[in-house]
């Protein structure tokens, strides 16, 4: 299972730093790569990229220059899905079942920005709430993420990693991989 | 169980729009108050209470002068329960049947902002990791909500609200619960 994100209308006056929080929260829950959509943003994609040379990992950004279009040959591949989160869809509870039995395609999941045009409700393959009340589309990507992983993403080792947290009850501690010193 | 949340360090220039998400977040997976240091900000303080008149609920923000000072006082409260949420901590999933049976008290969970100063680890009662990859503190705050409380209080039904959403598979439906409009 691929899992992708989608990040429509980043404005980076407005959104750096949800937008940002949206690309770690990805990748930190599994998926692998990250496309977003809206103003070209070269601090976003230099923070997300730092990420993952400090901690490890397959994890890519991209900018979309045509959403229409993406979206559009992402349905075209073989097996790719589109789930839309969104607080007027049904509720994950009520689709999680088949999620886990049918999520072994290349997932595309997309996150709105401030207008989501109508057509991609309609163009998704499934419009996703997590609740109804509003809330935030880090909140959703990261429920929904580690609902369809089982949790089992968020506690991956990532491969090639400078550093790693070593779990503690109390304090900071972390340790250098490349010279195993804390 | 009362659950609130504690957000340190506000700043308005830098985290107005994340802070948002946060208090929204909190209401939306079942905290009842959000406490906030740092900057004191009117406008955050307003959207709350405006997304709480539209659509219902009792949610409470306030903001808190002193840290130090109401985090110790909550360590003093009959059953007060602090839990921090860290990358540093321990996993979520190695206390999650702990906390589904212990957490029947008062909780304050803790959300850090830029700095979170050494005593904070300290005088928490736990340190919990949502995964150990750096990511969001909204992503953190909402699986902790949501796991803590089964996925049970993103699907409550909330008192005195004037709006409410009716799932649909595609499009945007919402009921106007004051005239049954939709």
């Amino acid at each position: 299972m691929v899992l992708s994100v989608l990040r429509l209308s980043h404005r980076i006056s407005r959104d750096k730093r949800i937008t940002t929080h949206l690309a770690l929260t990805a990748r930190a829950f599994g998926a692998s790569e990250f496309f977003y959509t809206g103003d070209k943003d070269s601090n976003l994609e230099n923070s997300s990229k730092y990420v993952s040379e400090e901690w490890g990992g397959e994890f890519t950004i991209f900018f979309v220059e045509n959403p229409t279009n993406f979206i559009k040959e992402w349905k075209r591949k073989e097996g790719g899905m589109i789930v839309h989160l969104t607080m007027y869809g049904i509720e994950l509870s009520d689709k999680l079942d088949f999620f886990r039995g049918n999520l072994s395609n290349d997932i595309l999941i997309v996150v709105g920005g401030s207008k989501v045009p109508g057509y991609i409700f309609q163009i998704s393959d499934y419009n996703i709430a997590i609740g109804h009340q509003p809330h935030s589309e880090v909140a959703a990507l990261a429920v929904f993420l580690d609902n369809v992983t089982n949790s089992k993403e968020r506690k991956q080792k990532y491969t090639n990693a400078k550093t790693e947290i070593i779990p503690s009850e109390k304090g900071k501690k972390t340790m250098n991989l490349q010279d195993g010193s804390n």
